[in-house]
């Protein structure tokens, strides 16, 4: 078998845009795209802000079109990409747009809330749409699933442990699936009594164990809101109630998610822990690639482990099956001031255990009872949930400095 | 989820065959039958000896055909079934003729060569065959694979291991397979020293740690040829070469095979040993039925071991990889001598590292390079390898008693 080499499939080559290209998922895609020689075409890529890397994306890719989220980079991104017959836009409606052109496969890797009105404009033209995005599914979860559901788009997630589950369905299918397991690694603080967790510094709570991710996501697998988050996820994606969805730490980390079905037989994607093997899963599918991809050696790791999360040093898990119990605006909610708290905490400014006190307060604040009634709800309500955490944090400052 | 309460699928009732009923995983299968209320209807059952069993059986399962290997037997079971209506048969072609009958799947449980001949004849009508009888692949395998390609047949694998592999294939298909694992128990000899196993009891090698099974299968379990008969096995039921079949040893038992894709994703299939797990996959495939069988409870197991076998206390492992690239009549002299070597160890008559000595020499005879060219041939080759294991345990009992 040689890496990069066609396996099948009679798709080839798939046209994909790429949103949130210079992200750490968006680089790994492209990663993938470079290694596979003639399988893809790249039709569109969208940045943030780092007019650079993606100017030197699309210089390799030679996408149609550019896209990025910051109006003040347009100049310098079309300077960069002039002579390259390369069509550049930038602001929202660009990267919207982006979304929008005629691309067989989207992925959705735009981080945070940004990434909604992109990643609905690729489900609302019946896209493949590779899903890295947490917040369509925890913050716009409902309304989300129904503009899938309506325009016949089909969600391939991207997400480890939902991937994992992605793929162990295909031995069983939704209808006979009794249950599954997510794993959790337990983030660096598995072993750390409370008292620890209470003086964690960002420093500590960014040393992840196993996996290479961005500040926001280390944090919040340190806290197992993740976790949480993914619980929310999966609820969506798989139609499953909050009670079939169960969370078992597994600190090796490569049970990435288990399917339990019906007659007893449960099937569990297994692989290192690297974000190149369910991004290739979700490229190809429902083909695969041949990737050069480390592969998992079961005898080198000799063992794995799993042991239940503690739900005293935990709380997360807990806020967020009640958040999803509670419905309506409350994971809106429990998302917006989780990141809020988490940038407070990274900065320096709130303790580790504060994260979840600020999410449980914003939670039982009335804003949690909102309905959001459309994408334009949920970013209204994300940015009150987010005013409120930040005036919870404002306020315990002042009267810690007074 | 009831237990028992049908869950989807099309063609329910399915009617069944069961070759091999009173055996034990004949026995599990109408277990799971008789907890399907409404979804199996028994078209046929076979026994080999056990008369009072098998009307037992049949009295229960109201099959319309009734075979007994044995034709000491049939005055009995004619009597013992009189008034029920169910035809009754005895001697070997009634247990061919049962396979025959119009079933749509059936459950070829016969152990042993004796099970080759009735498996053919389901798979020669083009039926679901789930394949529990080990020889038809071992003993027979390129002649039996070509009868299920010639007749369309579709064989679904029983054996724990390949009933994984099959399962995990569902999510990746054969064509993107890189490799599979199969993993092994270990068995009670798993930490023992080479001069300890040299001296061990048949007792000691019939107590499997983790799998309540039949006396000759235990024992391979003790060896490892169970191992190495199953690599066997999936060579010729997934097309790989056997330097693309591994073999882990994993104590716990409860991660039954795994598949590896070219993409570097593997799935694993997992469960508590219980038999009627792959048997149900295979009675509803590509249905699942809903069982009460126990649920695999990661947390209650905390952590699941791998390591490499040992191939100098475990040779059979090596000798059968041997068989297999050797080709021709090895595969079926390697069976054929280990299990008149089994039943001699059994029986008390020669120690337990004469097991693999004597599948070793039945290797290195002029059998091994016989060419079957149909299944009569594979039964006379079978007889001659077996007649000269026989030979050289009394030749080596009599020098021991001289």
């Amino acid at each position: 078998m040689i890496p990069g080499e066609p396996c099948s499939g009679p798709h080839w080559p798939r046209r994909i845009t790429v949103l949130g290209a210079t992200g750490s998922v968006g680089r790994a895609t492209l990663d993938l795209v470079a290694e596979q020689k003639g399988r893809f075409e790249v039709e569109a890529l969208t940045g943030g802000r780092r007019v650079r890397e993606l100017a030197a994306l699309a210089r390799t890719f030679r996408p149609r079109f550019v896209a990025l989220a910051d109006p003040a980079g347009y100049a310098e991104l079309r300077e960069l990409l002039a002579g390259t017959g390369i069509e550049v836009a930038a602001g929202e409606e660009a990267v919207v747009e982006a979304a929008a052109r005629p691309a067989e496969l989207v992925m959705a890797a735009v981080v945070g809330v940004a990434g909604l009105r992109p990643t609905l404009a690729a489900v609302r033209r019946g896209a493949l749409v590779a899903l890295a995005n947490k917040e369509c599914l925890v913050s716009a979860g409902e309304l989300f699933v129904r503009e899938v559901e309506t325009h016949d788009a089909v969600l391939l997630p991207v997400d480890s442990e939902h991937n994992a589950v992605f793929q162990a369905l295909a031995g069983g299918g939704r209808r006979h699936l009794e249950r599954i397991v997510l794993t959790a690694s337990g983030g660096p603080f598995r072993t750390w009594s409370a008292e620890e967790m209470a003086r964690a510094t960002p420093e500590q709570a960014l040393a992840h164990p196993s996996w290479r991710m961005g500040a926001k996501i280390t944090v919040d697998s340190a806290t197992l809101m993740n976790k949480g988050l993914e619980i929310i996820e999966a609820h969506h994606l798989f139609q499953l109630d909050e009670r079939e969805i169960e969370v078992v730490v597994h600190p090796q980390s490569v049970i990435h998610g288990i399917a339990l079905f019906t007659d007893g037989s449960m099937l569990a994607q297994m692989g290192p822990p690297d974000m190149r093997i369910p991004i290739a899963h979700a490229l190809a599918w429902p083909s695969r690639l041949c990737t050069s991809v480390r592969r998992l050696d079961l005898l080198e790791l000799g063992r794995l482990d799993f042991e239940p999360p503690d739900p005293a040093r935990f709380p997360a898990l807990r806020l967020a099956r009640e958040a999803l119990r509670a419905g309506d605006g409350a994971p809106t909610v429990l998302n917006a001031a989780n990141e809020v708290a988490v940038a407070a905490f990274l900065e320096g400014r709130i303790g580790f255990r504060d994260i979840a006190r600020l999410v449980e307060e914003a939670l039982a604040s009335a804003l949690a009872c909102a309905v959001p009634r459309d994408i334009e709800g949920v970013l209204a309500l994300d940015a009150e949930a987010r005013a409120f955490t930040r005036a919870r944090i404002a306020a315990a400052a002042g009267s810690g400095a007074s």
